[in-house]
């Protein structure tokens, strides 16, 4: 991300959300005829077959295509990593990143082993953002230019874009962004991430109720209620914002979007608190162990796919789920008809 | 299977129990070792890490390897299918069989999707099983033929066994091995299978209920109780005694399995009546739609693995997670250290 980047205002691209396509219901209906005769009985591959149907209406084809799936990693810092809120310092964020480049993470293997296109954005994490307990931690244009460059990472030619994120103390920032836009307290939302002990859970606690609290004004819309743009900007990061643009490009690319953990779907929340439709094209990965992703998953209502136990971002969640979407288009596509096997019907 | 393999009796097959090899250690523990070194928190990879445990420990060698995976689906057809228990009729058991040979099922597009060897095995298909609900389903000879043979399907060389079956009729068989071995009421543990209708469901709750009390005194063992395999012979199917057989049989070649769902279990369940650490080896792949997979599960004392409606068998839901443990094994192996990446640990 540079700042010789096109901007955008968050205005313009809150309008956006008004243009956004919705499903192909004939590629959808498509799915669903195929379906219906292949050597199973009906329903019997359970979620797969939702799978199938849902990647036919987003992709906009059918049959749907798994061949070049894409996992997109964003990285960003954030000014409350001073405040003692996570188990790494934050040197880490860069140091993952690296590692990223060096093909010894997580996601690396994970993305090898789904024969994935892996890219990694680095936003400006010489720059962190501001502490956000002390008032906003971005300002418009910052917030703005993020989501633009998460939007311009989205290109055309990719089959499903697996979303996901790095960066040391984001776990916080994601848990004061879901308390910005759903409420609750700040016990609500906040886990442990990489792994905090108890006093760092209480510093993690106080920097997020502190930080709602100092932003409360700045994030309160024209009708009283939050701005989730503005919850975003206030309490967010770079790569949360990067995150809502992906989401919201891919929409207009007709590529679906797996989402991975807590961060990832604080994110994606932020459009859900707009107008929910709006993640009609995204399946959460996985169920996270930290604690308030499943506070998260009830109020954008979307069941996760997988449920490992894991909380290590970096779209490592979302890289699983890759390889379940490539079952569910191999099955769809592969396999023979009632007709073509001769195997008889129900009832027959 | 046929006439002339070698025999051996129920008795034999009980007495191997007593031998079977435990977890290997030593393995597990350098496992362990480096996976508290890799480039992630302690933990957050979560069920991951654990499988790459057990994968250690079952094969016994670390690292643990999957790039050999083998399904193996064994298919057998049932008296009890005269009964009007299952949506589709008897002939189907032949028909999907073909269709495996033939690449058209949905075990073949997920085989070829994890690079998994897929072999099927025909339990004398032309021969189905007695009809339970007047006696024993097998003679003792028949059973432990189909032991046998699930025994010698398990061939060296392999990392993992992934294990399922065919069969039409073969939830109703396995629903009654289930009430035989752990009690309840025919209702507790009969589902709708492939899909039966109220009737059907009646019909299959009443062949169960009537096959257990026409069995109830062969299925006795000395001390009042059930015994396990006497259960498997009156109430199971040629391919339910082959899964037992091939369970045991990767015990001693050191081969971990995996399971697949409520048909899967209920076979594997005889084993762990007779003694629960016997299949410490084994990880159930998913949880089943059938309604009575969860009370399986319970009883077994194993976590499922992945959660996607499945109610399909033939090793659909075993073959998916081939692509976990690949996953669990990609990362364990392939990732960097803290030191090899320059990544600050926890606090420092």
């Amino acid at each position: 991300m540079t700042d010789s980047q096109p901007a955008a205002t968050l205005d313009e691209i809150r309008g956006l959300m008004a243009e956004l396509p919705g499903p192909d219901l004939a590629a959808a209906s498509a799915a669903a005829i195929r379906e219906a005769q292949l050597t199973k009985p009906p329903g019997s591959l359970g979620r797969l077959e939702e799978l199938t149907l849902w990647l036919a209406q987003w992709q906009g084809r059918h049959p749907p295509r798994m061949e070049h799936p894409r996992i997109a990693v964003f990285a960003g810092n954030h000014g409350v990593a001073g405040r003692g809120v996570s188990a790494y310092p934050a040197e880490v964020t860069q140091q993952m990143v690296q590692n990223f480049i060096a093909g010894g993470a997580a996601v690396n293997q994970l993305a090898a082993l789904a024969e994935a296109d892996l890219r990694v954005y680095e936003l400006a994490l010489e720059q962190p953002t501001a502490d956000f307990t002390e008032g906003p931690a971005m300002t418009e244009e910052d917030c703005a230019r993020a989501i633009a460059y998460g939007m311009m990472a989205v290109e055309t030619g990719f089959d499903v874009l697996a979303l996901g994120e790095m960066g040391i103390a984001n776990t916080t920032s994601a848990a004061a962004v879901c308390q910005g836009l759903f409420g609750g307290s700040a016990a609500d939302w906040v886990g442990r991430g990489t792994g905090v002990d108890d006093s760092g859970l209480e510093r993690k606690r106080a920097a997020v109720a502190q930080g709602v609290e100092a932003n409360a004004a700045a994030m309160t819309g024209p009708a009283g209620r939050p701005d989730p743009f503005q919850v975003l900007r206030c309490l967010g990061g770079l790569e949360l914002a990067a995150i809502v643009g992906a989401v919201l490009a891919a929409r207009m690319a007709r590529t679906p979007v797996l989402l991975d953990g807590f961060t990832c779907c604080a994110a994606a929340a932020v459009l859900f608190a707009v107008d929910p439709r709006s993640l009609d094209h995204c399946v959460v990965s996985h169920r996270s162990a930290e604690a308030g992703h499943d506070r998260i998953l009830e109020a954008i209502e979307k069941p996760p796919l997988l449920d490992f136990g894991l909380r290590l971002g970096e779209a490592s969640g979302a890289a699983l789920a890759v390889q379940v979407l490539k079952a569910a288009v191999a099955c769809h596509a592969g396999m023979a008809t009632f007709a073509e096997a001769g195997v008889s019907g129900p009832g027959a």
